[in-house]
């Protein structure tokens, strides 16, 4: 490997060719490689956990932060469960997105092909390095990983076995690199030219300042403010159930409801059995004067430009609104055009809702912790897309190819069909 | 219209939802208003752009500059038949990418919809004005529209025509803008929030300076350094026939030929061959010291790091390599990425470099100045793209196009799939 990152990743961009001319068969000989080789080494990995679990719990990380940390035998069995998996999907790579003939032997094709090389900065979870390194080579990218500092051992370990394999089984020698030290992410920046995508997962403040210091595009998500909006044509103890499971289902994720917005038609009765649910479930109310003036037991007040925080916990803004059309407005006004719900039994306000909320998932009647791509049935994610500019909501591998146009001819010169001599016959194959 | 651009803008977001909601036949019923109000307005049309003619014949603007200020009876059936053209196109929204059983009553459907406020800032063609703003309301976005000054007079006569006859054919009032002072550009790159994507076309310095100075992300291209690489089993007469094209049939496009690479294997008979049809057509040659020695007249000597050259003028780098493997080390390495060409009678050697060149458009046996959208049957096009990131190559009404997640559920919560009460039943649609 090279020295330093702009030299790494130029190496990596050379070697991205190789990578991409792989045949489906190549990269899941690839990936069966890996799970092999996981499986056989997983000793070293658990001991190399046990030093970050070690350090951890001398740091008094929370209890909810070290399970995601933990890398062991039933960690290890969901992501070769994920591998087997990936290796059973379709190949994202050469799928013929357009065929057309432009002219008699003149042949116009669209094909899939990887992005390149990408670099993902992802969170203290050592199974993400796995995931999203199979999901790199499944997609014939190469790909520049850096995990959190928290579990470094674990992921050193993890990354050599992956490596190793890798090579062994066929990837070029610079197809994957693990960055390790903070000062890497930096570097890896300003590698425009030899990096097309850069995919960070983390916090608000983490990604934007990724987005904020690099010319290379990225893809990801600051933050997850995601409403639930109960209309007054709803079934109330299904708006309870949903409303409870999409706010305290997990609170840390992206996709998790931080802000509940109610019809103002909606009986005062109903509004507090919705209120009581999520308080039985151990959640914080807060809102502005109107609905605590209701809601008068247990209810923080809060002001109207309050309403775009994203709590990440046991506590939920709530609001009133004069039906459908102010729901749209204050979602798209204060959301982060991730995830939307509207629980409603009138199907003709849920098209209207799904129509005009500007966001990359918008849902009815169920829980908005489903924008994920394992429950999309994407196998797996590299992350979730707020942008709309290439993939949006759960990105899978699809997310990860782009395409190029293919064209072949015999001789066709433009100056035939300027001058008339050749006339363009469009017929789609 | 809101005083400034970030009013402007805003009021343009606010829109879009709007221009998001109307159907296909509604979008296409303002397409031909305003193709109808085109031709009943042209004798002011062509008044407005008699004065931007005067006032560029004062300022000695050369011929082939001239050619494109120009609107007159010719260009205006051109962009009327172009927007008949994208009234008959399939509606590139609404479409159903992917429709999937989650589990039962529990539908996931991935939709197409706009991307919503799209600034286009774009060269001295009063006829781009036309054909972009037709390309985003057939895909329901919002254009913020920014032509060249050249052509300040015409292009105002045309978006007052097209603006009224939209807005009275049911399109949102605050759907189009025509931003007309220099500094609007950089307002405009700064309404991140407001503006989803940029598309600059204009000068490599131009668009360069685009991309270096907004957080909304850009799409295009800053260069096109295209190649032909001519390879020794090829016929000669066919390689010189798509050569000369490809350099000179306009000269001053993106997708126009710049470097030459030759198989050093071709006899030095057929190299002198193309060198000839090339200086005969008025092309003058540069190169480095290997193939200067070889061609002694009439080529300018040249360094080998000068290969990224683009000339956009009768002018062509030409190199000798070694076969197929060096042609495609030395596209990826000094090309653009945009468009380049291999002239073989070998299907493999043709395969081989399609799969390696790292470019948007990969031809065999044809002029690279086919990339175009016009000539892909897009009908038209909205600019190039040589970013791999969302569209690549001629951007066409898919490439302003995004997508969103539709769930619709039936009160399904995550918890009930996270403790095995529920499971997911994958079953593609």
């Amino acid at each position: 490997m090279a020295e330093n990152m702009r030299e790494t990743t130029a190496s990596m961009r050379a070697d991205s060719f190789k990578m991409a001319a792989l045949t489906n068969e190549e990269r899941n000989r690839i990936l069966k490689g890996i799970k092999e080789a996981l499986i056989s080494n997983k000793e070293n990995i658990f001991r190399a956990n046990e030093l970050d679990m070690k350090n951890a719990l001398e740091q008094n990380i929370p209890d909810s932060v070290l399970k995601r940390l933990k890398f062991d035998e039933h960690k290890l069995s969901d992501v070769t469960e994920g591998i087997e998996q990936l290796m059973g999907l379709p190949d994202p790579l050469n799928k013929t997105l357009l065929k057309r003939e432009l002219d008699k032997d003149f042949i116009l094709q669209q094909i899939t092909c990887p992005i390149g090389v990408i670099g993902i900065i992802f969170e203290a979870r050592p199974d993400a390095l796995v995931q999203i390194s199979s999901l790199c080579i499944k997609s014939g990218n190469c790909a520049v990983l850096k995990g959190g500092k928290e579990t470094v051992n674990t992921n050193r370990s993890l990354f050599d076995v992956i490596y190793k394999a890798a090579v062994e089984n066929g990837a070029p020698e610079n197809s994957l690199f693990l960055a390790e030290g903070h000062s890497e992410i930096d570097e890896l920046l300003k590698c425009q030219g030899s990096v097309d995508l850069i995919i960070p997962r983390g916090s608000n403040k983490f990604v934007q300042y990724i987005m904020e210091n690099t010319k290379i595009p990225v893809m990801g998500h600051a933050d997850g403010v995601c409403h639930t909006y109960i209309d007054v044509e709803s079934d109330i103890d299904l708006a309870c159930k949903v409303a409870v499971d999409a706010k305290t289902q997990y609170t840390a994720a992206c996709n998790a409801t931080e802000t509940l917005l109610v019809d103002r038609k909606l009986s005062t009765a109903d509004l507090k059995k919705i209120a009581e649910a999520l308080m039985n479930a151990g959640v914080k109310l807060r809102g502005n004067k109107e609905i605590a003036d209701l809601l008068t037991r247990n209810i923080e007040i809060m002001s109207d430009d309050e309403y775009n925080t994203e709590y990440l916990d046991m506590i939920i803004s709530i609001k009133l609104v004069d039906g459908l059309d102010e729901a749209i407005v204050h979602i798209n006004r204060f959301g982060s055009h991730h995830t939307d719900c509207i629980i409603t039994n009138n199907k003709e306000k849920a098209e209207k809702f799904m129509q005009l909320v500007d966001s990359a998932g918008v849902y009815v009647n169920c829980s908005t912790r489903f924008a994920d791509g394992f429950r999309y049935g994407f196998g797996a994610e590299v992350g979730i897309s707020t942008g709309k500019i290439h993939a949006r909501g759960p990105v899978g591998l699809d997310g990860l190819t782009t395409y190029k146009y293919k064209l072949y001819g015999a001789g066709q010169i433009v100056g035939d069909y300027a001058e008339g001599k050749s006339q363009f016959r469009f017929k789609d194959l």
